[in-house]
This record gives C-alpha cells, sequence and structure tokens, in this order.
C-alpha cells in the first residue's frame, strides 16, 4: 500500500465563489472527503466504524497554506499521508495540486478518535491503530546518516 | 403572531459562486434557516422537538423559481408562510426579497413529520398541528363571494 | 451518445445533517454537478462557453421531490437528460439512484442562458442549441399510435 | 470602536453532519462572515471595495484547533481581532464561543490583499491600511517592563 494517498476532485460551481476562485473552506471539504477515501482503501469505512467500534473520527487541528488558486473545471489531485499516529490522534499531512503540477494548498490536519455518543476523546482502537501505523511516513532525516 | 414570518440573511462570500451570483442551491439554505426561525418563535425548537417527540421534519418536495440574482453584500428578506397542514406534512411558501423589494426567488416546500430513527413518515403531533393551524394562509379566493 | 447521462457520487460528511442523511439542499449540488459533467462530455466546458460566447448558464426553476433518504457512505448515481431545448432555455429532468435501484429523489431543472456581465436572458447561441436539440428525450406518448 | 469585534450566528442543519455536531469546515464559513462584518462595521464593504480599488482580500492561511462541538440551535459568537497589519496582509485571531461561555474553537487567519482581475498579491492600499492599524491589539507582554 503506497504510503501518500491520491485522490481526483473537479472543481464545480458550488466550490467558487465571487471572486471567481475555489472559497477558501471548501479545500477543507476536499480534503475530508480525501481522507475517507484514504481510510476506505484501507478497508475502514465510517459507518461502519462507527456501527461496530462506537467511536468516530472528529478533527482536533486544521492549518492550512493557500498557495495558488483553483478555477471552475480545474481538476486537483489531493495527496493525503499520515505522519504521526498517537494513542488517540492520527495526524496528516494533505495538499492539493493542480493537474498541471501547481502547488494551490498544504496543510496539517489532527483527526481524534471520540466516543459516538459522547463526543469524548478515547483511545485508538487497536485495529485501527495497527492499519494505520505501517503507512506513516518516515520523518524527514530519519534515515540520514 | 403574524401569518407572514419574516427574516433577514445578508450574502457572505460562501454563498456566490463564479458567476457573481448567489448559488441557486443556497436559497434553499436560505428557505430553510428561515423555517427554523418560524417555528423557533412558536416555541418550537427542533432539537428539543426530536427530544420530546422522537420526530423531526424532513423536506418532502420543493419547488423554487429564480427571477432576479442576489449579489455579495445584498441584505435579503425571506418571508415565510403555511399554505396547508395536513395529518403528517406541512406546506409553506417562501419568497426571498432584496431589501429594495424586488422579488429574487419564490417557492414551495413541503416538510412532513418522520420518525427520527426509522425516518418513516408519522402522523404530525396533535400540539404541533395545533400551533401550526391557525397560522395557514387562507387560500386565494377563499373570502370571494 | 446515450440521451439518458449518468454520473456517481459518493456521500461524504459534508452532505449530511444532523439528521443522520443529506441535507435535501445538497441533491441540488450533485444535480449541477451531473448537468456540468453532461455538459462537459458534450465537449462543453462551462469556463470556455463563457470566454467564447460571452454567456453561461444559469437555473430559473428547480422542483424537486424527495423519496428517500440517503446516509454517509452511500453511493448515488444521478441521471440526467434533456426534456426540452427552446429558444433560450433548456429543461432537464434528473433523478438520483442509490446502488442498489432505490429511487432517492427526482426533479426538473430550467436552466437559461444569460449575458455573462449583464445576466440578461440571452438566446440559445445556435452551436449549443444543435449540440443539445439532438439528445432531446421523446415526450411520453410521442411514439404512440 | 472597539478592538474586539463580536458576531452572532446561529446553527442550522446545513451547518451540521451525520455526527451530530457542526462540520469543521463550517467554522471558517463563520469565521468569514464574522470577518465581513468586522470590516463593514469600519465602513469598508468588500463588493464596493473591488469597485473602487480594483482589489479583494484572499485568505492566504488558516488554522483552527477544534475545542468542543458546538450543536443544532447552538448560538455562536465570534469574536475577531486584528493581531497584525503588514504591507500586503492582515492577521486575524478569531474564536468562536457559546453562548454560555464555552470556547469551541479558535484560530488565526491570514488575509492578503491582491488584484481582483490577475489575483496578484499587492500592496494593502493606504486607505485600508491607515482604518485598520490602529485596531491592531497589543501584543503580549508588549507594556511589560
Amino acid at each position: 500500500m503506497a504510503r501518500e494517498h491520491r485522490w481526483t476532485v473537479r472543481v464545480y460551481w458550488e466550490d467558487t465563489d465571487a471572486g471567481g476562485i475555489v472559497y477558501y473552506a471548501n479545500y477543507l471539504k476536499f480534503f475530508e472527503r480525501a481522507r475517507t477515501e484514504w481510510l476506505r482503501q484501507l478497508g475502514l469505512q465510517q459507518q461502519v466504524l462507527r456501527e461496530r467500534l462506537g467511536g468516530m473520527f472528529v478533527v482536533t487541528q486544521a492549518q492550512v497554506s493557500y498557495r495558488h488558486p483553483a478555477r471552475l473545471d480545474d481538476q486537483l489531485h489531493v495527496v493525503t499521508a499520515a505522519s504521526d499516529v498517537g494513542r488517540a490522534t492520527v495526524t496528516l499531512v494533505q495538499r492539493a495540486q493542480r493537474d498541471d503540477g501547481v502547488l494551490l494548498c498544504d496543510g496539517q490536519v489532527r483527526i481524534g478518535w471520540v466516543d459516538a455518543a459522547s463526543l469524548r476523546p478515547a483511545r485508538l482502537p487497536a485495529a485501527l491503530a495497527e492499519a494505520l501505523r505501517p503507512l506513516v511516513l518516515p520523518a524527514l532525516g530519519e534515515n540520514g546518516t
């Protein structure tokens, strides 16, 4: 399984605003869809997780840098990778690139596992942690001499 | 209690699209917010209804005519009135007007009461029906000779 | 070219609401994305249309019936077909079905061609009308005895 | 003029997701609406700015921490203040609190002035910079020994 997950999305009217570009909050929608597809290709469907494990992921932190605007009809590639899997949270690095390779925006999103009823933070179920840990990107310089 | 309920909303960046105007689906958001405020001024909070009565409203039909576009910074007045209260559904007529009185869009929305767990249609609770019936607009021509 | 255009969309968190189902206005987003893909497969990119012809489509009427709710992770098939191409407007019938064939919602959307700067209704450019007319569904009963 | 600007928003169905809470990207919508109202009370309407000065603000960075979830019908108070006004960008600190004072989320958003046609970064017009500078919050510790 590749550590970097790629997922493609098209920019529609709903994504743009009167400035003629994609509205800034909508990149967080693209990022969330990509995280969902990243989990799905690991066999982890969120509706199923909730029914079986009684929990769900919620975002606890998000940080985004907007580099270049995207426009109607653009095709974006969202790249997702895990940078850390902790006891109760998973940290992802995500970016959106245009077809021609131009970086549009990039950021880091931390998601935390919570009990679905109480919404209280909870320890990541072992099965989830074990599925996600092997995907964590090696830290920069970790392999250095 | 006035039969026509008025509620004001401002057009923000998120509401517009690259055509420079409010995206068509967003009028349904404005209409839904207005219905929620219409219910609230009747003392009907939807989260409370759900907890007490175990049900909620879902939209079963919507019909909208778009007359004039709205733009960033416009202030819209959404007018809401009930045109029918049935056994399981309520029909509303709604319209959005600009500050200067120009009609932007109008339509009709039917909402149905459903069991919150099964989502199956259910009879409108008596307390709800009694609160809503007196607000129904007289039918056109009903008072005619 | 098939007269019925099919396009698939997944339900993500952003599409749902606290009722656990897809928020009613979001079907209009799905319908709009499907219309955009329907135009694209005819070689009609909207950003390009605007630059070359100085116009764009805006929705003038929408009518939707909600039959069954969709939920997180559902895969929907949106079917789009033209039912009429007039001098200045195109009428489409659209529906969303679940993977298992259950009809979730269906409706009719009328789009009108407008000058992109003034937003005034304008005659459909000949090239557009000619591309779209052959796709119009035969009226019900048209082939009758 | 108070340095901290307060603006109130209600949570509607559209803001929530199937987890029963406000969808994480929607806080960025609330923050944007609050920034727009913050500018408006300074006499700065964005549509007017664009027509007169040929430019607009776009977000270049956003950073949000999600502390507690908000739910349907909650009333949120969004507090906005400028923490820096540079040559081409303005940095704001923003937070959303519930009616009972509980902090729901807070963050920092940097907006940059761009030419509306080319979207290229541009120097903040003098009139804008002069209107915004007096509002900048004193840096933490600035008044120290």
